[in-house]
């Protein structure tokens, strides 16, 4: 299996409708690839908040609207964040029946009041135990941070080197939503609180955007990088039903079952692309993913083991942080950032012999998780 | 592929939460399987209106909360009101990598008031050429009985002749949301319009309720029902965008390609679920699946060719119309009767000698149309 063609729009607060970006994603990605668009057999869709936001549902025949002709199967998946990695995984399955397949994600949240957005996010959450109870997810997100600190002692400066590494890795992205050129440490120190002991700078934005790939079966060229594991797990939806709160169960066994299947240990990997919804949401998954011990994400950053010339790289695009977090876009994103690098095409963000990269895409707090492993053919 | 377990809760006006509707179903649908539930392997969960009904979106992590411990992979899907059998098309497709899959829809509608209803419902249709226009689902499919009207002769009693049927049928159901014993044809000609020619009885009610099935990969037992046949097609979301008004492209394409699947073709149906929203489309699909020719519909209704005793019975548990339209569970429920009646346990709904059913689901105005086909072991 693997993926012949990639597109993305710029992430950012953009004025195109939700259509619109998803149509250029996908054309980008169609001509990205060797194929033609009447070579796709089926397409999958994710998409988080359309109804919230754009009061639209059926994104499937919104998207086959913009495919003219085509009447092929069009599904729209929705996992909360997890959205586009869970499309893509879905994309994977459906090669047993097609030969190409295109997975599109799209979201688009700016239009929306701040208040609105805190509410509409919140439904990735359990409507009683965590809605209710006002655990939105930088609460949530708090909760595990201040966890992870008493257990571990991280401290804010620890999450703060990671939002510090996300965005000066968004500065050499040029479709990221920030290019801030001064990011600096006491900035992002000093940014407001929003949940301590996270503030703003630990917080991924709220986004517009869309990305997209072509899937194939059969390899078609060189660029073609191959999918060697995918796996989705869930859990119980809220931290409330779990025993567990600084890791989570679901991207432990959705990375066990993805180095299973690419027959691969993490120290094989070149890149990751971690889901940091929250700075210390990648500190949790370094850990989950087997990168390092419980505790011990800490070190990794204080010795800028993750940065962009570390030994093991995350998050090179920006991250969610600052490549930015159009819900159901994201997990493609993720995609996409691997396969540029397995490509050797990621400009001044380029990793020096980039061969096998992971993405993991989280939805909620943990109640989704899903891991994709890709080795490139080209380097 | 073999349908080994199905359940349904009661449809109608329910006081269960939507957790609770789908814990019921599912695991009725396991018990009545030879598996258990260690032997699932992923779950499909199909939903439509969570996020504006019950505020709760990652609807697959709330299923997981409800399998204590899988922690397998579930999905969830959305494709309007033909969520239900696209879920089901997704858990066909991942029979190719699980021995067994479980597929659940849920859907809670009657919480909210008539004018949020509608406003819910019409966001199956395109934001600015059918919401924005007023073009709410009675509407468009208003729009489309005028024109089968004017085009074939079709009249309103024909419409009522459809409405009634699936009432009687209802009455044989104790699972359907109406099970008036006196409709009569005077009551439904008396009732009041909704959008002309289209009156209150010509439309699905809303309801509440879930409805699962478990699949496997191999054959379990003698009373397992083959699926041999399985399409999804879209087409543009909106009636504006297409040429054809009495006519749904997509349901033509998947029913072609699933009548090639099976070698069979319509004539050699005994049990037809056909998406009946509204009496109108029940007549289309007729004419778009085959088992009449274009225009023909209205004389197969007075001639009685459909009731539970004719030629060809069509929606023998009361359909859309009288069975009900928990929107999530529809297309499941639908797959539910057929599996029921190839069973030979529909009691006193049981048609003579059912042995092959088709099942049509179609999403807004026809933007999305799913057909399976299915054959009776034991019968």
């Amino acid at each position: 299996m693997y993926v012949i063609g990639i597109g993305k729009t710029k992430f950012g607060i953009l004025s195109e409708t939700i259509a619109q970006l998803a149509y250029k994603a996908m054309y980008e990605a169609i001509s990205d690839s060797p194929i033609s668009i009447n070579d796709i057999g089926a397409v999958y869709v994710s998409n988080f908040l359309g109804s919230l936001y754009q009061k639209q549902l059926h994104l499937n025949a919104v998207i086959s609207s913009l495919l003219p002709g085509l009447r092929i199967p069009i599904i729209g998946i929705e996992t909360a964040c997890a959205s586009g990695a869970s499309a893509f995984y879905q994309g994977l399955l459906a090669l047993s029946r097609f030969e190409n397949v295109l997975v599109v994600g799209v979201e688009k949240m700016t239009d929306a009041t701040k208040m609105k957005s805190i509410e509409n996010l919140a439904m990735a959450g359990d409507r009683k135990l965590d809605q209710k109870q006002g655990l939105i997810f930088p609460a949530n997100y708090a909760l595990i941070a201040q966890q992870h600190m008493i257990r571990y002692g991280t401290t804010h400066d620890d999450l703060s080197a990671v939002s510090f590494k996300n965005h000066k890795n968004a500065n050499l992205n040029p479709l990221a939503h920030f290019n801030y050129k001064q990011v600096t440490m006491d900035m992002i120190n000093r940014s407001p609180i929003i949940s301590s002991p996270l503030n703003l700078f630990d917080c991924s934005p709220i986004s517009d955007g869309a990305s997209a790939v072509v899937l194939s079966r059969d390899r078609k060229s060189d660029r073609d990088v191959e999918v060697i594991g995918s796996d989705l797990a869930t859990d119980y939806i809220s931290l409330a039903q779990r025993k567990e709160t600084t890791s989570f169960a679901a991207t432990k066994i959705a990375a066990t079952n993805a180095f299973g299947q690419a027959k691969l240990r993490p120290k094989d990997l070149d890149i990751v692309e971690a889901h940091d919804c929250f700075t210390i949401a990648e500190l949790v998954a370094m850990e989950d993913l087997g990168i390092c011990k419980p505790g011990e994400s800490k070190d990794w950053i204080r010795q800028e083991r993750t940065t962009l010339n570390g030994v093991l790289p995350i998050n090179t695009d920006g991250g969610l942080k600052a490549d930015g977090h159009p819900i159901g876009a994201s997990g493609i994103a993720q995609i996409y950032e691997i396969v540029t690098q397995l490509r050797g095409e990621a400009g001044k963000r380029q990793v020096d012999r980039a061969r096998i990269g992971l993405a993991h895409n989280v939805g909620g707090i943990g109640g989704t998780a899903v891991i994709h492993i890709l080795r490139g053919l080209s380097s």
